[in-house]
């Protein structure tokens, strides 16, 4: 059994952000279709220190297994907060063919939800947005917004963080979080320990892609903000349960019906914004159908990479 | 991050049988006071081809996932039944260390498994042994079988492939199924299709390892025969579910009162045998805290082993 093995830097070498926003649309249609299947999640738990998960999904003729972790005090020793590989099975014969680092994966796939959700939902005249949260997967969706062509400025608690992915991309640092959240489109990539959207603060016709809080017990908007805000998702099984809308669903102030999936609205069969007075907000809570169609769209380059490795099992 | 990839020959060159049984009676012990511990696993199914399974397990410092599969048609594309690759985690940092071969390992510790609750579960008298299907993981327990001194027999419904196995470990051919399934010690290998244990066919003493049917609609042994056993197994919660005794809990036949984990009875928590004239039975379902032990017993060897191979990620 020969086994690619895409490292971070091939990851990025096969799928530009471009791609991977078309990828990662591709694949929330094709899960709306019921044509792509995602399997529950399952966690291994070692709090305090952190946790893993392995989140699997089914399509395009392929199997993938995403065991990616999350330790907060890994950085205190030189180690990244989130790491982990992707697995790619043929679907017909369970054949491994691939092996991928998993933090390229999900910041190209995290990147391409956050630009996806706002090209569809916030209004067509939109001009300014930050992206709060300078980080891997903060980085990663301004860098798509870069990429998009649509000039995007970068927010971050720490400001030569912010700066020096700025210079990086090429965009502009956001004077104040202030000034950031009253832009048109808000891209919030933060841990989600803190509410940054209190009451009242939101614009209308703003729209919000809230890619942070992906956990219990995290948010980036107050409730009472969600609550005037037209809702959609990526998945309302996995935002419901951990996601930002989690403590309101629990509070039963929203339910199912007031949230659409993204990929309903992609597909054409449900609404996306309303009017320009609404404010749209997407709740990001990361599903492994994104993962598999990065992976799937590093695999259809695999031959123009010169330096990819092969494990032999 | 640098990763040491165990292939098939690694994992046997690294982890001898009785290596593996050792390992495995630990874990069981470890999960029976909970000191190892064994979130669900979950499933990807693409039947009719076949399934994906993702079995994590915490323990020994190691998070572990086996993504495994079973493609029954295989064989006839010259691709294995069964195949996968074994993760291996540091539980404090969730940087991952190892990825193995999961055929390998899943036969070390299936062989260990059927010869650990053998030599737990038989009368002390037990002299004739016969492992019945030949296939890797049969073989596997009867290289474990040779491997602690112990004469044993193969039998397989495809006689050459009993004949080869045979020789290939110097052990010897049951002549008949009737003969094999005569055994003081009887360990069933078999895909679960068919009931080898009729109704009436157990003889008194007898212990039975039934290793094969290890999903819904498969069993080795007729309901009424288990009935008359003194029940054990791996683990409930997944012995009811998926495996041999799914069937009589189903039909409200037996409840988990009825069965013992093994993990007490070598724990020293329950009790094993109650006497000489008792028919033993084990459901083997397969357990990730198993694989972990093979796994871990493979890492402590991989200084010893010249020419393992490192994936850089």
């Amino acid at each position: 059994m020969s086994v690619l093995v895409f490292t971070a830097r091939h990851v990025e070498q096969a799928v530009s952000p471009d791609r991977a926003v078309d990828a990662v649309r591709d694949a929330f249609v094709a899960h709306a279709r019921g044509e792509w299947t995602m399997p529950p999640k399952t966690y291994v738990t070692n709090y305090p220190a952190g946790d893993f998960r392995a989140m699997p999904a089914l399509g395009g003729g392929h199997a993938l297994l995403k065991w990616i972790n999350s330790f907060p005090g890994n950085p205190l020793q030189g180690l990244p907060t989130v790491s982990g590989v992707v697995l790619v099975s043929e679907a017909e014969t369970g054949q491994l063919r691939a092996v991928l680092d998993a933090g390229s994966v999900t910041a190209l796939r995290t990147g391409a939800a956050a630009v996806l959700a706002a090209e569809t939902l916030a209004r067509a005249d939109a001009a300014s947005a930050t992206v709060v949260g300078a980080g891997v997967n903060g980085r990663a969706a301004a860098r798509t917004f870069v990429t998009r062509g649509r000039a995007v400025k970068v927010w971050d608690v720490n400001g030569s963080r912010a700066e020096q992915v700025a210079r990086e991309l090429g965009c502009g640092v956001a004077s104040s979080l202030e000034e950031a959240l009253a832009d048109d489109i808000v891209v919030t990539v933060t841990p989600g320990h803190e509410v940054l959207f209190v009451s009242g603060s939101l614009r209308p016709g703003q729209h919000l892609s809230l890619m942070g809080a992906d956990g219990p017990g995290k948010a980036e908007v107050a409730g009472a903000e969600l609550e005037r805000s037209h809702l959609f998702c990526d998945d309302w099984e996995q935002a419901s349960h951990g996601g930002e809308l989690a403590h309101a669903v629990e509070a039963g102030l929203i339910t199912e019906s007031d949230v659409t999936q993204i990929g309903a609205v992609l597909a054409g069969t449900a609404d996306g914004r309303g009017g320009d007075d609404e404010i749209t907000a997407f709740d990001s809570t990361g599903l492994a159908i994104q993962d598999l169609a990065i992976a799937l769209a590093a695999l259809e380059r695999a031959d123009e990479i010169p330096d990819l490795a092969r494990l032999e099992l």
